[in-house]
């Protein structure tokens, strides 16, 4: 199933919009081209949503979010929504300050995603309307792990039913759900976390396989999950001794550009529940 | 002609400043600092005739532009023309959005470029005053190759007695024109489009060599082009089975850090027409 | 002391809000990454303050400054403050233009910082109050060797004095300094000029070293800088013959990834005035 949709994406050549940080722009944009997709970054609003317009697919991604782009953020998702364009939305640092929280909550009431990606700590505070979140990676105390998956996948269920977008939560085990079905993925390798914007880019990729495949949103969410964890372990794999982050981080993006259908099909490591 | 262009620059160090977009600056920066130049970025209105008149050249690039950096482009092109230096215009995106086109034709008016440089997309819409690029690839239908490479020289060397700028177009071939000669230019790889940005670095690269080489920008936005090309393929030729478009960026860079002027002589792959 | 001092680092991974330039901004992420430290940038009014409250330490970089991200600068600066986290100031390009004289000045007015990092002629700028900065590169012939090192020492320590804040001047021979002492450092190596970003890499690498050991600011800085010269050394000595800016630029964070405590302790060089 993988298989047909990564090819999907390698055939379609999505073409995404992002709103996205000055952070990690340039990763995400080389990660969309690495499988097989096409980016345009746009964050004025004058522009946004006719950018939205001559794309196929939107990312919203709140990281280094400020007022003029937060503007641009609700044109463009509301765009998205009248073209049918699936939406991606990346709460970046939801629950590290009012504004990020706000945002968050507000875009989610204001436009249809088709998938929300967050960390756990991100996710918990999109559900429970408020948060702890400590910067914008993952608190240590609220890691997934098979402890505690059973209640991040019926986290995960719930804000997929009351959202209506799948729900992605990205962690040391990964979880893609709807109303109904949990993809639990266990690609990925704990030196990711050491690269900044794997989720990031993760966000961007997902956009990309959902554009790429309609109808197919929880499936492609999943897929997209699976190859990028996969490529952090493909990259894991060619660091010499003294390889560090930052050619983890070019390994992981060449490992997409490389990355088969095939291969994605025979090396995704998932259970559906 | 090339190997002296090209020993300017080095000699020269020509300090670059760069209005530029948020995607692909950091790899503009060190292009240019790659080359031998010196890159300093400022898009804030307050500063950006300040910070042209302490440099050589300027390139304005309209990727990710706002109103804001859109009035740091008209003040910082009008300072450089008022000091007599040269300036670069890259329209990203033009066709893209009413606003991307507009911002170019309007600092086109205002503004006296000694180089546009586009894909054949973006130049189009330039040239005809509106435009339906997709994003900031140039359409399939629109790519220059030798089918259609006498109207692409038509196309620029048109706009170039226009403007009095000279036109460059990248893609398969290249062309630098102006009103009267045109080279024609087959280097590079078609493996850079999987790189986000090499158009971005180009025309940066470009104000370097321009700004190094008063009274001959035609050649020297020729020699840049060669030279961007020439280092897509030594870059190209290192690429281990395990490297992607990541690694393929930084080898692109490195390889202008190593590129010698007598190499550049050498292997730069054009005819004049 | 500096294995201890690094070690703290690795230990706390502390925890740093950077109001930093999108230039460089993912490489100064990837090395608080790689050094055991955690990033987070946002430079938004309306949640620098509250950013700056869940983190440890702020680093405040001016390059590519504007009236919205010096607004926030003010406010992330008085924040930390007020919490007693420590702030680094890194006055990007100051002298090249008004507004960067003037917005380094009045942040030191205004915040108390406990460190302030730049090359000497942005450090001369603000101990003069006025100055001619040529882009964000040191002036050739203001550039720290051992005919001037007294001098430059000297001018550390006085404005150490004058602002209560640890001076560190960066160049062929670095300086860190309080009013009483002056580590005088010559670790590194002259192709990290070729890289964009090493000073500003620097600056928030300094906030996490400074963050994880209070009480011992100017301890912390000097081996911030000792660590940052050694990668600088230990990634040389990786490079190949087809190895430019761009691999080095990698090889620099991934050295610091890889640095130990003990390494570090053992490839400091400096002496103490």
């Amino acid at each position: 199933m993988f298989e047909q949709i990564f090819e999907n994406v390698r055939r379609i050549s999505p073409l995404v919009h992002n709103i996205t940080n000055y952070v990690t722009v340039n990763d995400c944009a080389n990660m969309l081209l690495a499988c097989g997709g096409s980016p345009i970054m746009a964050d004025e609003l004058e522009e946004a949503a006719d950018i939205t317009a001559v794309c196929g697919g939107l990312t919203i991604n709140i990281g280094t979010l400020n007022r003029r782009t937060i503007s641009a953020m609700f044109a463009a998702g509301k765009r998205a929504n009248e073209l049918g364009h699936p939406a991606v939305l990346d709460p970046v640092g939801a629950g590290a300050s009012g504004l990020r929280t706000d945002t968050a909550l507000a875009l989610m009431k204001e436009v249809k995603f088709a998938v929300i990606r967050g960390n756990i700590s991100e996710i918990r505070t999109l559900a429970c309307g408020t948060g702890t979140t400590k910067g914008v990676d993952a608190d240590a105390a609220d890691r997934v792990t098979d402890d505690n998956l059973d209640e991040a996948v019926s986290l995960a269920r719930d804000l997929a039913r009351r959202t209506g977008a799948v729900i992605v939560i990205t962690g040391a085990i990964d979880i893609a759900a709807d109303g109904e079905r949990a993809f639990c993925i266990r690609n990925g390798h704990a030196m990711m976390s050491a690269v900044t914007g794997t989720g990031c880019q993760l966000s961007a990729l997902t956009a990309a396989f959902v554009t790429a495949n309609p109808g197919q949103t929880l499936e492609a969410a999943a897929a997209a999950v699976c190859a990028m964890g996969l490529c952090g372990e493909i990259a894991y794999k060619r660091l010499t001794e003294a390889d560090g982050n930052a050619s983890y981080r070019n390994y992981i993006i060449d490992a997409m550009y490389r990355l088969t259908p095939a291969a994605l099909e025979k090396g995704a490591y998932y259970e559906v529940r």
